[in-house]
């Protein structure tokens, strides 16, 4: 947790943003993995909560009263059973008081403050929920049904908690460089275990580890697959085949929650093809290529087309596309081969504040994109970078074979794309580097202080070395 | 996945045994972490719609309608944009087919069955949800408000699935042993890695790491901690101390979701003080005397209050009980010590069919206790074995500070406990240890060809040899 301060400073600048009111930020329960006590998953708490109200436990409401200035915390206190079985836990009280907040209540009284402000005709700011438990709770309590509580957020609650959130100060990017040491863990320990032979399982198991014995969980569930060209692929029970690329997406929360986010792709044998070190440098080249170009002021869809059009360039000197550049990017050809967007924000979440939808975190006025083009429509982060905004700079180029069959029965882009040539792909895989990047006031740098080899020949060296 | 005669089969029983009405078995969904897309937890499927449908995919719903003795395999199939983030899955009538279901449907029909059975006054059979999505789904679907779920869910469907379940034919055992050499990997890993300096959560880690690498997941959240008093303790980030005892209550479920959980307790420094074997050979003993007694028309209740007057017996000769040891483990003293009950059942759920309650599941019309003594309100498991129960063996003895201050305070079972000596033992922690047991024809075996070390003798020799 960090100072009572921090929280305190962040709330003031709620109020202030959001102006009038009633904010409730629900924090998160126990989520049932397959039946109702014991048998949970992890514990994850909402990263709004966790940011405005920085406590870790389960059944906890923050009610901010803006037009009263008032401050709650509301949960209720665990009795000498649950102590037999979760041990001694904090009052809500003292828990309140620990983040600076005055007051503190049992559950039972949320449905007063909510009432009472709807008797009053006062707003009543909450957040689009995401976990079914809290639809349910703000249908008892506002009485909205779960498929009218999206529209029934509050817009300005969102936009204002973006603002904040989306800049990371100094004490937030500490926490980011601690996720990104056991990332780094992570992603070398796959590497070090990598060869033909081992199941995709057991590396991806043993990455989990290094991020449940170092942090608090993954980030997001372990891709680790020898079908790179599956965007979001569970680790199967098949052996590493010699000749083939094994990419590992992968990334830790550390114990305040804070993510990391990281692609390598490596050659099962250690030693890439010719085959795979051309495909491989496009993507590398693209890669450094937005490291180089990000930077505040810079809108992140221009940065995501110009690496479209470098690598559009680069596919079309290995006879994979034609035509055109620019016209080929415009048409989405080259989504053939990236189709999502070069990253996204990251923090909290590691696809941060994705639960307000990307609309509302990843662009503004001034970049709402049209979001229909096959590629483009999960694009994610499209407006103008600032200082202490986190991004991930993510190219990928894939061979997916039933985008490729597609695409050539229908004829779709044919000007661009050698189909023919395409056709010999179809048992590449895919390769992706993913880094995160903090921008800076004049340019940006990678998050982690220990980088975790990408360059073809510091991937050969370390794998032939470890 | 088991043949489609496995499946056929339980589902014409389950036909037999309901006897009439429309049977809606809802798969569970994705389950959201910390936002909608992407920030899922690992996908587990339901139980008991593993058990009559076998299928993995989120998003399906099995429909038997007794009364037209029709099957149906409800989900909608995923199209392309799909196929680019989570590669080429089964249709939904291949998947019926697998599991020798003969239709299949989108899910908005769904809607039209229950319309359909409601309009006919015919009984729609559920189970009681344990996620809030299917709370949701149930709510849309019947018009059942989420608090009133549990009550309108079927006491027929319940019985006769757990009359089922209950008994593990030869192809389920295989998988849980298939789980048990998961489980006897965790455990030797925690035992290699015990040391002075190391973190628990480090050990715990590492614990996930391969269940995660062998199996599908954990079984449940793995416990690992030096304060093994506190019953359902999370890792932390302490550092394990020379003189202390570890305790690892940890899991896995194979690729089928069949679950081992075992617990051992070990000393840090690989050696038990003279303080500790005294303590941990009473459970030891009670450990083996519970699998001595257990066989099938024995009541587990028995044989737990069997255990608790051996364990009474025990803990009088070290001085920390006293007088009658019927009356006592009749008052409900031993619970200072023992404040769970022996074991429960396990299967497809580390707690077997917990979501249907310990009552209908652990219990039965001869065997229906009064749980209201602490101790034996958490009792799990009472009713009279039979061959093809699985069940744990894990009683333990537990120093809670919270709980001796509590009844000292009180004077609650003065007559049978030596506050005195307890105090001294304020700083012990707790000691389990727990295996799974076949109930066979006439006795009971271990679950798990490798037995996990447990006697005292045992530990040690292999903390120093490995």
């Amino acid at each position: 947790m960090f100072n009572k301060e921090t929280y305190i400073r962040r709330r003031n600048e709620l109020k202030r943003l959001v102006g009038n009111g009633v904010i409730v930020l629900f924090g998160n329960n126990e989520s049932p993995s397959n039946f109702p006590n014991n048998g949970y998953y992890p514990f994850r708490q909402d990263s709004s909560f966790l940011y405005y109200f920085g406590q870790q436990r389960d059944g906890l409401v923050g009610v901010i009263d803006v037009d009263n200035d008032t401050e709650t915390l509301i949960g209720d206190d665990i009795d000498i059973e649950d102590i037999v079985w979760y041990g001694s836990v904090n009052s809500v009280s003292n828990m309140a008081s620990e983040v600076g907040v005055a007051h503190s209540a049992p559950m039972k009284l949320l449905t007063n403050i909510c009432n009472d402000a709807l008797r009053a005709m006062r707003r009543i700011h909450f957040l689009p929920p995401y976990r079914f438990d809290i639809k349910l709770q703000i249908f008892d309590l506002l009485g909205i049904h779960p498929n009218q509580q999206k529209e029934s957020a509050s817009m300005d609650l969102i936009k204002a908690i973006v603002k904040m959130r989306s800049t990371k100060d100094a004490e937030e990017i500490e926490e980011l460089e601690r996720a990104a040491v056991i990332g780094y863990k992570m992603h070398t320990t796959a590497m070090r275990l990598v060869k033909p032979g081992v199941t995709e399982k057991y590396i991806a198991g043993q990455v989990d580890g290094i991020a449940h014995s170092y942090g608090s969980m993954v980030s997001f569930p372990t891709i680790f697959t020898q079908h790179g060209e599956i965007l979001h692929g569970t680790p199967s029970l098949n052996k590493l085949e010699a000749g083939k690329l094994a990419l590992c997406d992968a990334g830790a929360e550390n114990m305040m929650n804070y993510c990391s986010d990281n692609t390598r792709t490596m050659p099962v044998t250690g030693k890439f093809t010719q085959r795979q070190l051309e495909i491989y440098s496009i993507v590398e080249t693209c890669h450094d290529y937005a490291l180089e170009i990000s930077k505040p002021g810079a809108k992140y869809f221009d940065i995501h087309l110009a690496v479209c059009r470098l690598m559009t360039d680069r596919l079309k000197e290995l006879g994979l596309m034609k035509g055109d550049t620019e016209e080929a990017v415009r048409a989405g050809a080259h989504a053939m081969f990236l189709p999502h967007g070069l990253g996204h924000m990251m923090g909290l979440d590691v696809h941060d504040m994705e639960n307000f939808d990307q609309i509302n975190v990843g662009f503004d006025e001034e970049t709402r994109p049209k979001l229909e083009q096959f590629g483009t429509n999960c694009l994610r982060m499209g407006r103008r970078l600032e200082e202490g905004f986190v991004v991930t700079d993510e190219p990928g180029i894939y061979f997916i074979p039933a985008l490729i069959d597609e695409w050539k029965a229908s004829g779709h882009c044919k000007e661009f794309l050698n189909f023919d040539k395409l056709e010999t792909y179809k048992d590449f895989g895919g390769i992706r580097i993913e880094d995160d990047i903090l921008i800076t006031k004049d340019g940006c740098r990678f998050i982690g202080k220990d980088l975790i080899p990408y360059h073809p020949k510091d991937v050969e060296a370390f794998m032939e070395n470890n």
